[in-house]
């Protein structure tokens, strides 16, 4: 679909990179795009920078415009939101959200009577950086966006993954909301705690005066993301992080006992196997 | 120290590089380059390029030619060609190493009798590639250079110190051989193993097809370093690296404690002590 009036409920980093692109000059083809957040100066500041046509003082009054209503806001507060707008929504209107755990936000619109008209989104395009300030109209181009369907929802889910494609010049993937929180699982939610663990011990134990090189730095980037936003994420997603965390334990125990006991071909087997997949998967860092 | 003949033992990226720095043309205003490596092919590479301008076919040769001898190999060779080519050297030549482990390298040298002529480097110029085609010319410049002196070898430190920042452009920093491991262990080695302790559990765990993207790619970039080299320097300072790899299985369990309990306040300040701490650092990862 290429709706007529896009409406955004969240303008930070990635609602206000949306509200951007499609409000580029030469883009998005004539698509209205009206937006709300809590913040009114992010209000303002969004329609002065002439990424909003209109950014009115209610979310109802987004709602109401919207033919595709995105939920860009922290993940729990879009499950308020969904149930507090759809019956603001215009009948045959779309909705989708760009959370980062999808079985939740799901399962709220099967049990609102919106299946048929939402899918879930989440667009690979995170950035450890916050608000309006940090949107950019680039995020989303050539940005792996999984699309989520409800039971029954395909026919809207294939409308929205066309959204993301035509307008934003993504690359919708569907997935299935419980195998989309499995994978993120592993790869965002587990390198997010990892990223924190580091952090939070290299702020409480390295020496006064220490230098940081890239490594530390690469390996520890993630932990400056928004703390409100990631305790929503871990808690909603804690059945698929918990079992992980337990393996990296685990893991961790593998290495002490190895060092412990001296056991150089253990401990070269373990970093061999961490190098092997590492440099398959190639991209990414700042190394040299 | 500005020596007439350099001379390097090993020829891989930290070598290479001082080679191909020292030799680029409108530097290092005549110091002559001598180098070996193990590697015949890596001996006949370095020299064609220019990064040598000789490349004999034994270590000695090396050593009997060097005022200043700088053993680039991994640490436990460093420490067996220490003792190896001291017979060799001119009586007045200066030796340093550019290994990440400081405290038993130092120690052998006073053994050895080569307090007052040996003191251990290292550069914060690592990269996660090997080999001298990792090699470049600007490895250095700028970069910070630990110098730790022997006992009684003030003097020797001061004069290496200099050649690091003299010939190679970097920032050498004094440092005692036992504080380096200590500092290091934090900034450096237990990065390493959280790097790799992720890549383990990517490798093992990520569903088939996973999407990984910058967050997990930086978080897991110093696993693809060469495991070989990193079982050396993991165990040759264990004694630092496995109180704080304990401290981080004890952090770990507070991060699972906190979501097993849905205990969102803890999981948050958990998250924000490691934020603040990130934040301030700066710099560093390829994220938006």
């Amino acid at each position: 679909m290429r709706p007529q009036t896009l409406g955004l409920i969240g303008l930070g980093a990635i609602g206000g990179s949306i509200a951007r692109q499609v409000k580029q000059p030469g883009r998005g083809g004539g698509i209205a795009v009206v937006g709300w957040s809590p913040e009114p100066a992010e209000r303002a500041l969004a329609a002065q920078e002439g990424a909003l046509d209109d950014a009115p003082a209610r979310a109802t009054d987004v709602a109401r415009l919207a033919d595709l209503l995105i939920l860009a806001a922290p993940p729990t507060a879009n499950l308020a939101q969904l149930a507090a707008l759809i019956p603001h929504l215009k009948p045959a209107s779309l909705i989708t959200d760009v959370g980062s755990v999808k079985r939740g936000i799901v399962a709220r619109a099967e049990r609102l009577g919106v299946a048929q008209r939402f899918a879930g989104s989440h667009p690979l395009a995170g950035t450890h950086r916050h608000g309006f300030a940090a949107a950019h109209a680039d995020l989303f181009r050539g940005a792996v966006v999984y699309v989520t369907p409800c039971q029954d929802g395909a026919d809207a889910a294939r409308e929205i993954a066309h959204f993301w494609e035509d307008v934003l010049e993504a690359e919708p993937v569907m997935l299935d909301a419980a195998r989309h929180d499995a994978q993120l699982a592993a790869t965002s939610h587990v390198p997010q705690v990892i990223a924190s663990l580091l952090g939070d011990f290299l702020a409480r134990h390295a020496p006064a005066g220490s230098t940081f090189g890239t490594g530390a730095q690469d390996t520890t980037r993630l932990a400056a993301s928004e703390p409100a936003l990631w305790t929503e994420i871990l808690l909603m997603n804690r059945d698929e992080i918990l079992p992980a965390l337990r393996a990296l334990e685990e893991s961790l125990g593998t290495v002490e006992r190895a060092l412990e006991v001296g056991d150089a071909s253990a401990l070269s087997a373990w970093l061999a196997r961490a190098a092997a997949w590492r440099r398959r998967i190639g991209g990414g860092g700042s190394g040299l």
